[in-house]
């Protein structure tokens, strides 16, 4: 063994440390840039006042997440469909029309857009009618709940059940900014918060807790606030014909729970126009079903895959596009799942597909029920011997709604939408059977012919709509009320600043 | 920088050196005696002849394989139920012997146990009946082809089609060693091997050749050599009045693809005692509906899980003792779920639950459906009245029985099986619409009552099963022909040695 070096050695191992140490200071130089940047990202530029529903105020402060957000405005993903156009679900299924007839959904149904337009869609769906002042029109106020970070702040002005008093119109000038960042964040701290009562309401009555959530509930809880079933309660003591937001999650959150729950306070959404029915209308218990399938049992939140986190100019944040994660596969499915994208979305198509074809017989059998029920009424029914009848057209319409307005549904969950299909399948066939029976009871032979309801034109004729008068009033509303609104609004906005 | 090192550092790398090199001499010391225990292991002890229908012959040479395969005598998993007993599934659901009127399983229908008891049940069965020798008794020869090495021996004996001739009893003192090593693997090569033509032929009729199946395909191939639907053909042109194993595959393996096939073939496996309906018996569609499930779309055999990877001895080999992978998370489930054991059972528990619900559901109509056809048939309903009715009733038994017969179908596909049932649930109560309208026309009034079919004994009588006759005759089998079979049989496997 040599204990002598070569002189060269030496001046390799020193020229070398001279590299490496070059080397670590690029690597650190590029660290504190980054954190120069991270730290830039999060410096306050403007003082956000408590309540703000501007979301562009907000956004001078959080860039990032703001311009995502507004990613939201984006609808080139329906391309598939008919370009960028809205779609018009009572066209794409004219079924639903009759299924709805007597309620507002049978007028209007567009598949739902992005957050960035909540107001927008609001205002000039047919559902909302045409007021003419702040105290007429079909809708009540309760049906802005969810729709604008206005509303917690006139929650707060005029106080919860104030607000849910009188009609839609009332608040017109008031609700303006589409669902933002006031919806879900505390203005000062950034922390995730709940700001609309009926699930901090929901959670009391069941004797827990929301400010005891951890974060990760929060990243579905806030979406919880409004991805839910619900229906406005007008029996509550003290705060009667109030139309109060309210969960019906005091039995739990099954389609059995819930329905016993609306039998139990004998809860009517609408009355059937054709069948008499007292019908349900589910609105859509995304965040229950969720909770039921695979993911949510696994602490998967909405927020992990539908505002995956994202890094840009080494600043990580999370993503406020919110969107189907199919249109991001990448930053969702894929952080857990290591199979090829075309596969995993052919997956999901393939479960939804299984569903779907169910559901649509489903809604056919409901059709089919509706038409039977009017034929019984048409031929001198009694209350008596149509009332079975009814509570099952009810329950089965019911659980068909329940799979269809839990969007997402279908994937969230879907055996158990399966099973709810299938019990929905079931009772609505013995409402067929108990139809046919009293059909030839009361004179009827053979079977009642299904309704020419090819287009959604037809649908509408057939359910007595008049759809021409709808429309101009609607068009009336536009140009004379909303103008007034708008107005009214930036006033008062430009008074803030 | 000094050049001169101390002595003691130079002793410390010496002796240092010395424990690494007698550390390494341990580690391969430990290699070579483990791959000594390898080569051990598999070296042949006994020559094992081609198509040896004994295993014991094959465990002589591969004790590890034989000795897991021998657990499948073990049936404590079940002690949960009732112990160590066999369980009666017609106790558990008397449903079934109304469902089954007119065809073998009425009689008597027991939980499948481990292929150990292949034979000595399917002896003892009620469902064999009691030949008197080997032209009677109520099965054909080729009942056998799933239950034993001795078929590939005797069919390459005497051939398929010779095989298939005749009665069950014909073949009683041939077929007597239960479900094994030759029904799976080549004598010589070890290798997987497809032993019955049954599965040779569908791929062959589909184009296919099973030659070019990879050795993962084999690990779920073999399997599909029996947990398949099958059906008994009497009418394949050359081979009349033989019935001839076969697949239902040639238009596909969803339940509308096999229905279709068997409605095209007008193929009746039973009429329905009560109904008459031209029933189908599903037999186990296992492997078509595992292929349809997430599991068997990301190419997860069935060996994966039933006979998982297991270290013994330092020598890996397949687990050969084929049971639930419920039995054995850690092996099968947790090798890809990292997650807690308890969590995965209430997972699969959860799916199961949701899919029997209907399951159940689905039982209880066709009951009432088979007893309201036999009610129109009483009251001197026409077969033209009936025929749509009765189509209607296969329909939905066969979606029924598939869904039910696919063992493990709740776990390997429960989307499918939800889909399934829901149009078993539809088209049933189609035929109960069409019964209740039928009903009056023939001047029934009110709904036909339910059956007391409380327990097995009173749905067999009911249906008007001889069950003491039945008993009896089988018992004087057990005592007169089945010792004949078995004394021969051993005097033939005698003259092997």
């Amino acid at each position: 063994m040599s204990n002598k070096r070569k002189p060269w050695i030496n001046w390799i191992l020193f020229l070398g440390s001279l590299v490496i140490v070059f080397l670590l200071g690029l690597l650190i130089s590029s660290i504190s840039e980054r954190k120069m940047e991270a730290k830039f990202a999060y410096t306050p530029m403007t003082e956000i006042n408590d309540l703000e529903p501007r979301n562009e105020v907000w956004g001078e402060n959080f860039p990032r997440e703001f311009q995502s957000y507004y990613k939201t405005a984006d609808t080139t993903f329906r391309s598939k469909y008919n370009g960028n156009a809205v779609i018009d679900m009572l066209e794409v299924d004219p079924r639903l029309v009759v299924l709805w007839a007597g309620y507002g959904f049978s007028k209007d149904y567009t598949q739902g857009r992005g957050h960035y337009y909540a107001i927008e869609d609001l205002q000039n769906s047919l559902r909302t009618g045409a007021p003419t002042g702040d105290h007429d029109g079909p809708m009540p106020a309760t049906c802005w709940t969810c729709k604008s970070p206005d509303v917690p702040r006139v929650m707060n002005e005029d106080g919860v059940e104030e607000f849910y008093k009188g009609k839609w119109s009332r608040l017109g000038p008031e609700i303006v900014n589409p669902i933002g960042c006031a919806d879900c964040h505390d203005s000062k701290t950034m922390n995730l918060k709940i700001t609309r009562p009926a699930l901090i309401e929901a959670f009391e009555r069941q004797g827990k807790d929301i400010n005891k959530a951890s974060h990760n509930e929060m990243r579905s809880l806030v979406c919880a606030q409004c991805h839910v079933e619900y229906y406005f309660d007008k029996k509550i003591p003290g705060k009667e014909k109030t139309p109060y937001l309210t969960f019906p999650w005091d039995k739990g959150q099954t389609v059995e729970d819930m329905e016993e729950y609306y039998d139990s306070i004998q809860h009517v959404d609408w009355v059937h126009k054709l069948s008499k029915a007292p019908m349900l209308k589910a609105q859509h218990p995304g965040y229950e079903v969720h909770q039921m399938g695979i993911h949510g049992k696994r602490g998967v939140s909405c927020a992990d895959c539908h505002m995956p986190y994202k890094t840009e100019g080494g600043q990580k944040f999370t993503d406020h596009h919110i969107q189907s994660p199919l249109n991001n596969v990448a930053n969702s499915c894929q952080v857990c799942h290591r199979e090829e994208e075309k596969e995993l979305i052919a997956n999901v198509f393939s479960n939804q597909d299984k569903i779907i074809e169910n559901r649509d017989k489903l809604e056919e059998l409901l059709v089919q029920a509706h038409v039977e029920a009017k034929q019984c009424w048409d031929l001198g029914a009694t209350e008596e011997q149509m009332k079975d009848i009814l509570q099952d057209i009810r329950h089965g319409q019911w659980r068909w709604d329940y799979a269809a307005a839990s969007h997402g549904g279908s994937f969230h969950a879907p055996v158990e939408l399966g099973r709810v299909i299938s019990t929905g399948i079931d009772v609505t066939q013995e409402a067929r059977i108990k139809l046919s029976r009293l059909l030839i009871k009361l004179g009827f032979e053979g079977e009642v012919p299904y309704p020419d309801i090819e287009t959604k034109e037809k649908a509408q004729k057939f359910i007595g709509l008049p759809m021409e008068k709808l429309k101009a009033d609607k068009e009336r509303f536009k140009k004379e009320l909303l103008p007034k609104w708008e107005e009214e609004a930036k006033k008062r906005e430009a008074a803030y600043n």
